[in-house]
């Protein structure tokens, strides 16, 4: 392995990484209905429904920061980042597993913090927690949360079923999430060079929240139930909304156009962007782990979609010819392009 | 977290912590059929068949060491062990998913080492490899499996099943894996001191191999089917025989004899064991890795078993009140107790 011309992994990016990867590999056993490239496995277990699978990994000083994260909320995260990822299948949590890495810093205590967070999304989200594998780690947590769910075979949601025409819709808020990590990062500084400085996060509680504990839209799941709507495509918003609505577009063999001034936005995390020299939007593009679904329905089903709370159009699916586009508030057309939440490019 | 009295995880050893973490928590979901506690965890789901979840991690330094580990084999062996435990619920693995932690000393060379040995298992195993995540993390490579299988709902085979009277049987030969480690650890302190030494591993393959390259039982499993059985109990053996069959007596609320000189060694384990002065049979109570079954059977099925190839019978199952004995080659009678393979206490 110590040859001349060894490839920098940080080079592919995390998707060109998986892609590459597991280019070679072929799925074999009948029951595997949808393998590597979408929000879950899906696999056929002989009963009425798919059954899904979906993994996460969260590493210490990488995907979260111990100085300003409580563990109680870090073990509420670990589990909903990947429930959201059922709700991406237009399916639901059922069990979960988890695998920890811990380093000798951690105390019993600390630990029962954290699974006082798991355990809590678990009674949220009536999730069963089934198993899990513990050891210590050289450095640092390491979190591996596998979660098992379920969708009805009629109801499943690629990530590749956006046809020309279709909807884009997005559930919430965007953007918040990474207001709140900036918000964050900003005051660990503050406190890193005078630690008498008391945190200034009041009337910030909302961006603080999106980013220490997220929800998956599982309610929106039901939703959709209730409307009769069957999205035609559907991703959760944890890369940001341009990479994400890119994905849908590149899966779906489409192109796709955004409205700028569709893209919801709380007040709250304006204001913070604006403290920050920060165009909302681009905060709303780019910044990630917002857990909100981002998903596209025909436009037979656009009176269905369009009074539900909480939803918000904004913008369509195109030919693949006419290329990924945002238009502005000016009616300006931009190309759409991904900075992204690339875990692989913060090292 | 700060307190004065924060508790040393390592005061609980591997399944203490678990058993203190998890014992709250509550299974809510029907779907849900055996939670923490055993392989695996076992789900309904609408099939006629039980489905398998499973979940291993494996962290550099911790349980393997760059040093002397090919990433090829470390890939296969990842694989391998969550294979097993689908094993131990006389079950098959049928897909997997993989969460990967990176840091930036591993070349996209070494990754698709890494991917080539998961390939290799899956194709062995017929097992498709559907999904992942990877990560950069700050040190050291991190490996989560989860591997999903299934079984008959009136074959599957916990670890609390085993009955006064049942016979205690162990599949191949046990210590190989933990003399091979052994070995590795005397090499690589000999190259330390001189790197122009050449390590001495001739004739040692077969241990070497156990530690490296370990498979997986699901050929027992067919075997089972084939001979009409069903094992009352069974566990695969990744602490050591002394652990399992502890876990085993604990779990069905029994006693346990092991008889000493029935436990299957093979010569390069005897005879390496020797040159490290450890008695073989300690090395195979005592060592882990080895991932061979270890199972009860009714005496019922004591015909079908005992000419099994590569099936050893080495004790019985007893009343809880006769504690858990091993009977040495000169008749006397000890109390088993298990140093165990606690990653834990490696820290």
């Amino acid at each position: 392995m110590d040859g001349e011309k060894l490839t920098d992994i940080a080079q592919l990016g995390e998707f060109g990484l998986i892609d590459h990867l597991t280019k070679d590999i072929q799925l074999t056993q009948k029951s595997t209905v949808k393998g590597v490239g979408d929000d879950a496995a899906v696999l056929k277990t002989g009963g009425k429904k798919y059954t899904l699978v979906s993994t996460d990994l969260l590493i210490e000083g990488v995907h979260f920061d111990m100085t300003y994260t409580p563990l109680k909320h870090l073990g509420y995260k670990s589990a909903v980042v990947n429930f959201s990822d059922m709700a991406a299948m237009n399916g639901v949590p059922l069990q979960m597993v988890v695998a920890l890495g811990i380093s000798s810093k951690y105390s019993l205590e600390a630990l029962e913090e954290f699974y006082g967070g798991i355990k809590k999304a678990c009674d949220f989200y009536h999730v069963d927690f089934v198993g899990g594998d513990t050891s210590s780690s050289v450095h640092g947590l390491f979190i591996s949360v596998t979660v098992i769910g379920e969708v009805e075979k009629d109801k499943i949601t690629y990530r590749s079923g956006a046809k020309p025409g279709d909807i884009l819709c997005v559930t919430g808020d965007l953007g918040g999430a990474y207001m709140g990590l900036l918000l964050l990062e900003r005051e660990k500084k503050v406190f890193q060079a005078n630690p008498d400085m008391q945190p200034d996060m009041a009337g910030k509680e909302y961006i603080l929240e999106r980013q220490l504990k997220p929800e998956a839209r599982t309610d929106m799941v039901k939703k959709f139930r209730e409307k009769g709507i069957v999205p035609t495509s559907m991703m959760d918003i944890s890369d940001g909304l341009a990479s994400e609505a890119l994905h849908i577009a590149k899966s779906s063999g489409t192109g796709v156009v955004i409205y700028e001034d569709r893209i919801p936005i709380d007040p709250v995390t304006f204001d913070m962007a604006q403290t920050f020299s920060i165009v909302p939007t681009i905060a709303a593009l780019n910044g990630g782990e917002d857990y909100e679904l981002l998903f596209t329905v025909a436009q037979k089903d656009y009176d269905k979609i369009k009074d539900v709370p909480g939803v918000g159009v904004i913008g369509y699916i195109t030919d693949a010819s006419e290329g990924n586009r945002l238009v502005t508030p000016d009616n300006q057309i931009i190309e759409l392009t991904a900075q992204g939440w690339d875990a692989l490019k913060k090292r």
